[in-house]
């Protein structure tokens, strides 16, 4: 007897047929002798109606009757799963966030879990009953509703696997499992049976759409055993566990690609002390996240410091850039939007290598011009231009073996 | 400085531009010196959305899982009022029926109130926000979600105002108040500009659609000042208020029609004490909700006991009547679907002799005849057949001098 959380998203609860059928696969769960815990996103485009209501009502739309708003989507479908599994015979109970006991701060559309009291789903549990619990939102200290931001609905399920102790935390989707790479850009891309929190981290910080960074931080810290599978067919999908020192290790597991950044050089800085300093200090006021940063040291005591930001930050990041360019006395700033990264990843290169010669020397044999790099012990990270990120993904593929064998 | 509640229901809500129009209003009474309570309803045909959906996955649909599905369909809807009211430059807080403290009894689907400790509301009060609460709602003794019922958020609305000690509770709709007869059966029906609690509560439990019996009864029982305004044209519409007994009264304020029952006869009864005692507890116990009663005795010592019912449960009804007809010594049961009621209300009737002999002579001249009759001090009901229950309107309308003079 397990005690079995199960996550499904937007997709794998669209419509009334794809409740029936989770319904149907919680029964069977149940059925097979585990307690289980479910945890709900709203159905499939809801939440995007609603953002539509409130821009038609709203040109302000404060925070808390954002997330006030938002959090009935899941309130539905938790309900809507609740009434499939009573007529399947499945004694059921919905618990929105606030009565699963998830205390957040009081950061609206954005909260961070502070504590989890789930005493309620405890007591469901305890009579047999399958608690439905609604994704994506808590109570803040000051007993306002809150969202957890995108991914939430993962938060969710992994943060209650964590305080019931849960056996596993099954996340459903509309893909199979983490694959090699996406398969939509390397259509011989093959799933992963298993990966590591510290890679799948990695693949969730580079491009991997499957699970986002933050639950699957939050499961390793807690040690939840996580799994991805699809509510479609059902299929096995791939583990996220902690790494098994006695295991091989593939060298590369996954090459991940995203071209959601754009790249900003302050370029021709004086290479003094505190002058990248000041530059991030004045980003991270403005709330700018940067990702990749590289700075080359010429041989004129100038430096070039480039980094990514999200496209959707671009603007700001050139302005603020521009606003201290005088004072740290750069040159000039540039941007570009036509950026891509494509990443290697595996818990094996530690142990291995070649492995960044391999890559580089792929990309150079495909004329493929590396325009930044950066480097993690699991992880090599190379910009490209944008049009080439396809050929990057296919050719790395290829070269580090992942291809799946074609019947 | 008076505390103003004011309800808006579903199509006062029903669309963005309503919505916009809606916060426009209460900024105008906040801005006019008043604290505002607002209580809304789901938009539209939201709640009807929702319970498609249900039907859609669940047979069964427990009342539980009923009450947290339907209970989404207010949490959006004052989310989006208060995100319009921001716009306004107006401070507003949405709050669930849970979070304004309306505490319930556990009967799903159509909880009682058992207990308003609206703290919350009070505090958003006093550092100047409006407070929008989600009408319908509440919370159960068992922590678990509850609505109200049909005119729940009317209710809400009530219970909100006479816990806060509110001046005046404002039910918006999308009529423009209480009229003389239903406009759409008599074209020569008024607005009145005042009825009592008395009169009101017998127009509203003899078809009158602007307000429900409930929270009328817990209106005058809190003594709550009702006023029942459009949200399309903000007419002043009709107060209901305490009889004032310095005011000289109508005689006849309103002829209300409803066409909604049906009528069952128990005839050739032997009239013995306990006949009637056993008929309508074996229908109480089905659940069954009687109306009318009528028993004529006969000079053969047979009587016959005519009531009508709704007539949703008229074949549920007539189940009863047969199972328990030979044990009653009852000669034959029959059912009638094409009645209708039409009913005087006025609080003067108490002290105006002759109106019962206006109404049947009324009836009688137009050659409608009067099947049933049932009075209370400020009500006479005649069921008459339902084809003529318009022209038994019209005449009455005129016969009591209630016509508006045409311009």
């Amino acid at each position: 007897m397990a005690l079995v959380v199960q996550k499904y998203g937007g997709t794998s609860v669209g419509d009334p047929e794809r409740i029936r059928a989770v319904a149907e696969h919680i029964a069977r769960t149940r059925a097979a002798g585990n307690d289980v815990v479910v945890v709900v996103s709203a159905m499939g485009k809801f939440t995007d109606e609603l953002l539509r209501m409130a821009d038609a009502v709203s040109a302000t739309r404060p925070p808390r009757e954002l997330d006030m708003l938002l959090t009935a989507g899941e309130r539905i479908s938790m309900a809507l799963v609740s009434m499939a599994l009573a007529d399947l015979g499945v004694e059921a109970a919905s618990f929105t966030g606030s009565q699963a006991g998830i205390i957040t701060d009081t950061d609206h559309t954005r909260a961070k879990i502070l504590e989890m009291r789930p005493e309620r789903i405890r007591e469901a549990l305890e009579v047999g009953q399958v608690a439905v619990v609604a994704g994506f939102q808590g109570v803040s200290t000051e007993r306002d509703i809150t969202t957890l931001g995108r991914g939430g609905s993962d938060v969710t399920a992994v943060a209650l696997a964590a305080a019931l102790g849960a056996d596993v935390c099954e996340i459903y989707t509309d893909v199979t499992g983490v694959f090699s790479a996406d398969p939509r850009v390397a259509p011989r891309a093959r799933r992963l049976s298993r990966v590591s929190f510290d890679e799948m981290m990695e693949i969730a910080a580079t491009g991997g759409r499957v699970l986002m960074l933050r639950s699957v931080e939050f499961a390793r810290r807690h040690g939840v055993p996580l799994v991805v599978r699809s509510s479609f067919t059902w299929e096995p999908g791939t583990w996220i566990v902690e790494e098994d020192p006695t295991m091989e290790e593939a060298v590369v597991s996954a090459i991940t690609d995203d071209t959601s950044e754009a790249k900003v050089t302050v370029g021709g800085v004086p290479d003094r002390p505190g002058v990248a300093a000041r530059l991030f200090r004045a980003l991270a006021e403005a709330g700018i996240n940067v990702d990749m940063i590289v700075q080359n040291t010429g041989a004129n005591g100038m430096t070039d410091i480039s980094f990514t930001v999200a496209k959707t930050d671009l603007g700001a990041a050139r302005e603020k850039c521009l606003a201290i360019k005088d004072e740290i006395n750069a040159a000039q700033v540039s941007t570009d939007d036509a950026i891509g990264r494509v990443s290697i990843v595996g818990a094996g290169m530690k142990s291995s290598p070649g492995v960044t010669a391999l890559m580089f020397e792929t990309l150079s044999d495909n004329g493929i011009n590396i325009e930044m790099i950066s480097t993690s012990s699991i992880r090599i990270s190379c910009v490209v231009r944008a049009d080439r990120v396809g050929d990057a993904v296919r050719c790395l593929h290829t070269a580090f073996g992942l291809d799946a064998v074609q019947s």
